[in-house]
């Protein structure tokens, strides 16, 4: 079977030819052609996750087809963008059928949900590994920067942090638990809802935003040297989650909320004349600390005292 | 070591943080932002290369990252588009320095030639593999695609095919020979130079274009089925490689130039009336055609005898 073959027999629901609104043409030729409107940007972003590293060897391919088209479709939430496409690079040790069956139903899952349309790819025999590469588009001038934070601003989450990080315990084998609180978390793991709909509602709004994928505080981090401010993380006003706190206790729970990546929540900063109007609209969001004159992420307790860990956050080839 | 400190280290010479025509914000953010001027559509492509599959393991980090590029920036020399950007996913079996410092010596100098600049990427652990996409800027409806080839049409290429897949004979280590007849076959193999200046030329001439990535006869089979034309090589009309004559004999060269697909060359048709005109300016193309009514290819020899090879061209899981 060639490539094409199998890309278009397996993602055909996702896979678009041409005509969808943005996209002048679609799979099987050798570069895909998005049509962006007069004025708007191309939003664009690339993430592979790998077997053994991202997401154990043996998985449900269905659950792993949503997750990976998640995962990058968040990038786009946390610009602002409103979602057009993605391509993707399978790489598979063999062309399995039940296995493509699965990751295909639930790509195309995911890419109904997002309204993401497939224009191109690549299939390549190797290790268990994919890249997706998503596009949105955003009026120019408009897309939600990590650079735009200002001191007096609110440090708020689109919703509950750590739940993701709590599951994966779970994914891993290496902690049981009962099924009404395995469930909702591992839910939030394998099938993460990238805040869409809320990061176009930020646009105009917040001054600085990502998705929550390092872990909050390095991604904090990430917001607090793009825009140079400090930022302070007040703990107790980080959103409850009565599965993660009855998983692990709540200095556990804690530190997952901190340091977990694998939400995909929004995190951003907003002028406090915001708040009323996003949050009539968006109860699940909540304020967690503000922007402050100087540098680096603090993390403070009920009592204001100081209790920020020394390392927060996973980050790749880390030494 | 961070990811992005990882990226920015050693791609910073190719990577653009902003100011580039046509980006309006480069590596570090959540998303890139692309803004093509009004008019414009956007060329993407993806491509894979696995370790051991699309390269040997153990090669030169420098003609790697040059080839890893070249390949995808083909993919934007085929439907005629202005380079502009790419993103790299690169998965690393460890943070070697040394091997990185060539890798991205080697695609900083692929980029600058090609004239595109770095905007985003993911840099994960895992088997040596990277997922380059390209992004290019094309005027609206002037994309060249596989599905204009006309009956009448010429059928072109642009320049010798076969002496890249001549050369993976020597990169295998399945064939010794002299140096003057190895060294220009594997710089077509691992400096393959993308013809984009070209590709930009025959916008409004030719009527169908791709660059041969799985062999002239398959590639031009993706023409013909997309056109609705049969086409006709002529063998005798291919142009000569003295070197890959040399290393393989007079059939087995044949069968390279027919059957391999690492060349990059463009393949194309052309309405006669532009022959003449394009020719002067790119002598190194050459006429080894035509487009007929009907379906399939058809291979001549120099007697006009049938000689299509039953199989032609690489696919990936063929079964």
């Amino acid at each position: 079977m060639g490539e094409f073959e199998l890309i278009r027999r397996y993602f055909a629901s996702a896979a678009c030819a041409a005509g969808a609104e943005g996209v002048a043409l679609g799979i099987g030729d050798d570069c895909a052609l998005l049509a962006p409107a007069p004025g708007e940007q191309l939003a664009v972003s690339t993430d592979t996750l790998v077997a053994g590293v991202h997401f154990p060897e043996v998985c449900d391919p269905f659950l792993l087809g949503q997750r990976a088209l998640a995962v990058s479709a968040s990038d786009l939430a946390a610009m602002g963008a409103t979602p057009l496409a993605f391509t993707l690079a399978l790489t598979l040790p063999t062309a399995d059928a039940a296995w493509l069956e699965g990751f295909a139903r639930g790509l195309n899952r995911m890419a109904h949900n997002c309204g993401l349309a497939l224009v191109g790819g690549d299939t390549t025999r190797g290790p268990l590994s994919m890249t997706v590469t998503v596009f949105g588009r955003v009026p120019a001038g408009q897309a939600l920067t990590r650079a735009g934070a200002q001191v007096g601003d609110l440090l708020c989450v689109g919703g509950v942090v750590g739940e993701a990080g709590g599951a994966l315990e779970l994914v891993l084998g290496r902690q049981q638990v009962a099924a009404e609180i395995a469930e909702p978390l591992l839910a939030r793991y394998w099938s993460p809802q990238p805040q869409l709909a809320f990061g176009q509602a930020l646009r105009g709004k917040a001054t600085a935003a990502l998705d929550v994928s390092d872990g909050l505080l390095a991604d904090c981090g990430h917001i607090s040297r793009a825009s140079g401010v400090a930022l302070v993380i007040e703990s107790e006003r980080l959103p409850a989650s009565a599965a993660l706190e009855t998983l692990l206790g709540a200095e556990r729970a804690l530190q997952q909320k901190l340091g977990a990546g694998d939400d995909y929540v929004l995190a951003f900063t907003l002028p406090p004349r915001h708040l009323a109007e996003l949050q009539a609209q968006w109860p699940q969001m909540a304020v967690v600390g503000r922007a402050e004159a100087g540098e680096g992420v603090r993390v403070l307790d009920a009592r204001g005292q100081d209790i920020t860990p020394r390392q927060g956050g996973y980050l790749h080839f880390m030494e």
